[in-house]
């Protein structure tokens, strides 16, 4: 067959990028189960009905079929999960019986969207989901926790700096309210769009399809345009003269979420307004977060509080949670070079074979070595040992270990270096046991 | 909306199923690492026409369509992956360029077919592989290493013994040859059902469809009833008085391969010549996994070696792998209640919280004990104390630690023992540190 071609919107790495993903998908499972986040996985698969509830991306979802499916196919109406939120939901509703709430759970999977790909955007991606979901209330204390716990996250990879820039529904919508809109949702969509379309066609969008005045347009684009590092945006919204029950609760809960989280991580978070999040489903806190330089690849961590998207009819299980987009990380630190790593294979140590004989004294030596922790291989084939070195120099393991009759020696093939040494207590340097991941400018990602 | 319906043959585990299944997948890739393999991830989906060129599964694969696709659709033609060695051999091809040979990876994903589900039969189940690919050549020792790689795995999980099954595609290929069969793999996919229906059907299968003679059906049906832990299998195929070159090369492969793999694992390997595969890219040794006592669920472990599945027309890829089937053991694990988990939550400690005032000092003790590597979370509302330890006790968490003014202290609530505490210095006992999975004959499984 012929070299095959790249899937465009369907990335793989090589191995020193999976060594990154590796990285950042570890540095987020070690955080989130710290903070008490068990791991659980959802099938790939969902009914489109139960897709298609909610949000806006309907066209963008893979629908499956058996290739030699027959009418009464009971896999008919399947689609790939776009996100990791709609299936938790289902997940928490179809085994409510076996969990207690709040259930705090994380989730590492891929996911799809039939989006025309381009850069920060793929059609198969993996994002690292935290939510709580509890039963029938949900403290609002987690809205606080879900930025708190990111951010320590975000803090440990290596990135360039990162803001996790929060504002609220409840904030906007009782602004909105407040300044005359009937239909808030269509200020949403409009404000959502700022970034991509300016000023200008944002304020025509608001007063044509908004049908808000010329005034109440104005004042949407004040609130959006107000970003602070505390809570002092509380008084600038006030100074816009608007005034609404909603609006209040909004903004308690957000200065709650910046102040809370800044105390524990300073610095970590923004009160940003212009932040609206595209998915209907959002009710409270919402969450975007810039990579500060590279803000055109979009967010890297997203999420919010959402409180009737799982329901039963009896219970809802109100929710909140945020999302770091792992393959979008990667592809900026790669893409931009941000980071190198110092292998791209997990082997220390390539243990030579003198002869067919000795193999099994080889394997020996190798089998010590694992059982200590230390990766090895041993040689495939009794070459000259000139062409073993040049195997294990080829595949970028750093030492060779020879197991000659006389007594063992370990050479590193980088310095050249070689001294004896015995397999029960010999150690590679601690940079040396695993592939690591470090930044350009040379500081290590903290492990 | 009403609760959800399970999908059949897509399996979802409750939080205690995905430490067990994160501990297999955990316990895969430390091993599959020690030995030397690189971690990678293929795409889910590859083009149809690559998947359906090698293998009898045509009918199994899901195709993928945009719900919006039009006609000019670049993703038609598109489907998941139904396992994860064509995708390898494909990825191979594609970056063959920047790839050092031979090429060691693991790759632990999830795969899909539609067939009819049944125990130990799913239609989205994941995978753990291993394989090696060269550039021409594949040194056979490789073909060792797969089966005492996979065994040393097998040693470290909480099941019950499982068998290594060896049989070799030439043995078998040679012997069907030997006896005057026209058509090899008309014997082999006859054999290959031999379980399935029985002997005398087999034996009519391979007079009328692979037009054996009664003798020589006879014959392969001998063969096929050959098992032994040693290579003593050379001397009882070697009298049925068949002779073939081919027949010569597979014996003496199996041979190799089930000594080599005994002396370095002691009977994690038998050689049984009824093993043959139903995947037809295979050309040398196959493997399969028996869970001794759960032989019904079909093979845990399986693979072989393919010479031609990768090949760009001036250059082969040969390789051989074996996968571990960690839902399908995982789903025999949990139905045979054959494990139990110590809890269901990473989380050793909840840190009670006095009043609202006083939430940062609650904080500031669990990062600390974060920051020394034990899993925590801080109460969500500064309810009664009483109501805060029921809270720790209805989710599984072992300890509730008090700040209180005169003092900290940290309280065992199934004991009721309650001591002092400073969160710089106190940690869990050993075996409350992180959920553990044991064997329900209370063994515990070695991490």
């Amino acid at each position: 067959m012929a070299r095959p071609q790249r899937l465009s919107g369907f990335p793989e790495w090589l191995p020193e990028g999976q060594v990154v993903q590796q990285f950042i998908e570890d540095a987020a499972r070690r955080v989130f189960e710290l903070h008490g986040f068990g791991g659980i996985e959802t099938r790939a698969v969902e009914p489109l009905e139960q897709m298609l509830r909610k949000g806006e991306i309907d066209k963008e979802v893979y629908v499956l079929r058996r290739l030699h499916a027959d009418e009464r196919d009971a896999d008919a109406g399947l689609g790939l999960h776009f996100d990791l939120t709609v299936p938790f939901a289902r997940y928490v509703l179809e085994h409510a019986g076996h969990l207690e709430f709040p259930f705090k759970r994380y989730q590492i999977q891929k996911v799809w969207r039939g989006e025309r790909p381009q850069e920060g955007r793929f059609r198969e991606f993996t994002q690292a989901d935290i939510d709580v979901v509890g039963r029938d209330v949900l403290p609002f204390q987690y809205e606080v926790e879900m930025a708190v716990t990111m951010a320590a996250l975000l803090a440990e990879l290596p990135i360039p700096p990162a803001v996790i820039q929060v504002s609220n529904r409840k904030l906007a919508e009782g602004f909105y309210r407040g300044v005359g809109a009937t239909n808030p949702a269509s200020v949403l969509r409009a404000v959502d769009k700022l970034d991509k379309i300016g000023i200008e066609a944002t304020k025509r969008l608001l007063e044509e399809d908004a049908g808000l005045t010329q005034e109440a347009a104005d004042a949407c684009l004040s609130l959006a345009a107000i970003r602070t590092p505390d809570s002092s945006f509380v008084d600038r919204v006030r100074s816009l003269g608007v005034s609404d029950p909603l609006l209040d609760e909004g903004l308690i809960e957000l200065a709650a979420v910046v102040d809370g989280a800044n105390l524990l991580r300073p610095g970590s978070v923004v009160a940003d307004l212009r932040i609206a999040r595209g998915l209907d489903y959002y009710t409270g806190t919402v969450y975007e977060t810039e990579l500060v330089g590279y803000e055109s690849v979009g967010s890297i961590a997203s999420g919010g509080r959402y409180d009737s998207l799982a329901s039963d009819g009896k219970q809802t299980y109100p929710g909140v949670g945020i999302s770091l987009g792992v393959t979008r990380l990667v592809s900026v630190l790669l893409g931009r070079d941000l980071v190198r790593v110092t292998r791209p294979v997990p082997t220390v140590v390539l243990v030579a074979v003198l002869d067919d004989d000795s193999r099994p004294s080889s394997e020996q030596v190798a089998a010590t070595l694992r059982s200590r922790g230390i990766s090895c291989e041993v040689a495939p084939s009794a070459d000259k040992f000139g062409k073993q070195i040049k195997y294990a120099d080829r595949r970028g393991i750093p030492f060779v270990w020879f197991p000659d009759g006389g007594g063992h020696s370990v050479k590193d093939i980088r310095s050249g270096a070689q001294a004896p040494a015995d397999a029960e207590d010999w150690r590679p340097p601690e940079e040396d046991l695993v592939p690591r991941v470090l930044t350009t400018t040379s500081q290590e990602a903290q492990p």
